[in-house]
């Protein structure tokens, strides 16, 4: 049994930017971090909230994040380049989601191409944020390498994540986010820690042979969604991130999870259609087609699980104490 | 056994040309349509070409076909808008495309929507011709409806491709083209002519039960690639095609194969990107990760089977006697 923590909502926010002020990161890339992790906790997604600030602040230590970094931007027709510069990706996608406006407001389409940059964090995010100004929106991110090419067995490809998100006439947007593997990798992490198999399909070993032993999926690799559909889409992903953003390959990628090696550098795309530029009344057409999807029972609109999380989200987290604890540490050298 | 015919190639489009002349269609349409047919012949995708033809004609004369639409065009910063007024595709694709190469060469980026268009015919086609110029592409299409949104049992999706081409330094585009569905929904219908089953997992009946019988799965719906993420991505790409361009969504539109009601109406993006406007050297770049799939044994590069059933293509086509009496008697209209 770990130990675990209660604290409210605002005194995380103060642990964690404690924390990153303590490796010595500027209030700006801070705080843009701390929202994106406390709004994954908030969401029920904790595998991509608070628990990654110890390894981005390890890799801080290590060199591997650049706690100097402040994205750099340049627009150039429809297009936005952002150099995250080896910092985390928060404060780059930020900066490229204002400038991304911008250029949709004038364009009708914008596309925000982000490099050298960090663990994307919940690809839903981003677009979520701009389906609420009104604009469809489409994600997509690399990451270091898990899956491999339909027929081989070394991993090339990372279970890259693609996310969309179209505003409604009232309320949430529509929010689909899913990575291309089977299966989240973090779920044959948490078998490997807790010493259980997995299913037969999540995962091949290191020499491409079907695994129910975790360790071993995680020396090998994840499925692909749809199979050979899902690794074709997921060398889409890495050619559209890292390719346009000659950024790292997920087979050049060092891990999220640990602190060796050089900086990650992977690429991330977003992309922003004003619907207005497109045809008239979009939002009232798209109406139609979602008030027939409810029409079926047992039917559920992507993204409303997220958000029913998020409105029954406590003003308390629970935390590791472990994880606390580290926070604490790293906050105590500044 | 049914009969069938050798043509030359060229004899073919001849054939072709003439039974859309006599059914009405202008020179540039019927061109714009014959070369894209062909192009699926000689790709090994006969499902797309020649055969499809009966269908449209018969479409013209049940109006569900306008033999007289011409495409219209407005450009709108990034954004390119075609109106392919129930016409067939591929004259509007063929407008689009051009006017999208002007876009991107100028601002990096291109969306073209098309509405109120017809099927798209083979959605590797335009993502490979885009690529051939320079730019990675994408392209998107819906269809009348043949999956059902996941937890649901009425189809209100279609099989919807996505199709994706990056140019190579040297050679032929990288080119992915994959429908939404598990397999083809061409397979249920051949099974259904030839009264064979159809494997578990690929269409549930009209119950949403799981289905072995190919009649059932027609009267039903097809399984999405990947389960559940598939049919997201199918609802993402309805939202992108027919939502943005103000077009029937897959459940408003009619078939494909018959000239029942009204004409189906659908929609297709397609997005380009100037590479040179991203980063230096993207063309080099995606080479070391093409070098790497190629260093595993048994991983074939998307799009190199069709290239290579493309050069073995012979210059002679068989097709169904049927067919061609067919086209015959169309041409004899004029």
């Amino acid at each position: 049994m770990s130990e675990s923590v209660e604290l409210d909502v605002a005194q995380a926010r103060e642990l964690a930017l404690a924390a990153m002020r303590g490796r010595g990161f500027g209030e700006a890339e801070a705080e843009a971090t701390v929202v994106a992790l406390l709004a994954a906790e908030r969401d029920g997604l904790p595998s991509h909230g608070l628990s990654r600030l110890p390894y981005y602040l390890d890799q801080v230590a290590s060199g591997k994040v650049d706690v100097a970094a402040v994205p750099r931007l340049e627009c150039d027709g429809a297009v936005v380049r952002i150099d995250a510069g080896h910092g985390l990706s928060f404060p780059a996608i930020d900066k490229g989601l204002e400038a991304g406006y911008e250029v949709v407001a004038r364009l009708g389409v914008a596309a925000v191409s982000i490099a050298r940059s960090h663990h994307f964090g919940v690809a839903g995010a981003p677009v979520e944020a701009a389906a609420r100004r009104g604009y469809l929106a489409l994600a997509f991110s690399n990451a270091p390498s898990a899956m491999a090419p339909w027929g081989g067995n070394r991993p090339l490809f990372g279970t890259n994540p693609i996310a969309f998100a179209c505003p409604r006439r009232d309320g949430d947007p529509l929010l689909l986010d899913l990575s291309l593997s089977k299966v989240a990798r973090g779920k044959v992490m948490l078998a490997s820690k807790q010493g259980e198999a997995i299913p037969e399909g999540w995962a091949l070993d290191a020499e491409g042979r079907p695994t129910t032993d975790a360790e071993a999926a995680l020396a090998g690799s994840m499925l692909p969604a749809g199979d050979a559909k899902g690794a074709a889409l997921a060398l889409m992903v890495e050619l559209l991130t890292a390719g346009l953003a000659g950024s790292h390959f997920g087979f050049q990628a060092t891990s999220f999870f640990d602190a060796e090696g050089e900086p990650p550098s992977i690429g991330h795309l977003i992309l922003m259609f004003d619907p207005a530029r497109f045809s008239p009344g979009v939002l009232e057409h798209v109406e139609a087609l979602l008030a027939a999807m409810q029409d079926q029972p047992g039917v559920r609109l992507p993204g409303d699980r997220r958000y029913a999380r998020r409105r029954e989200s406590a003003t308390r987290l629970t935390l590791p104490a472990a994880l606390v604890a580290e926070l604490d540490s790293h906050a105590a050298l500044a």
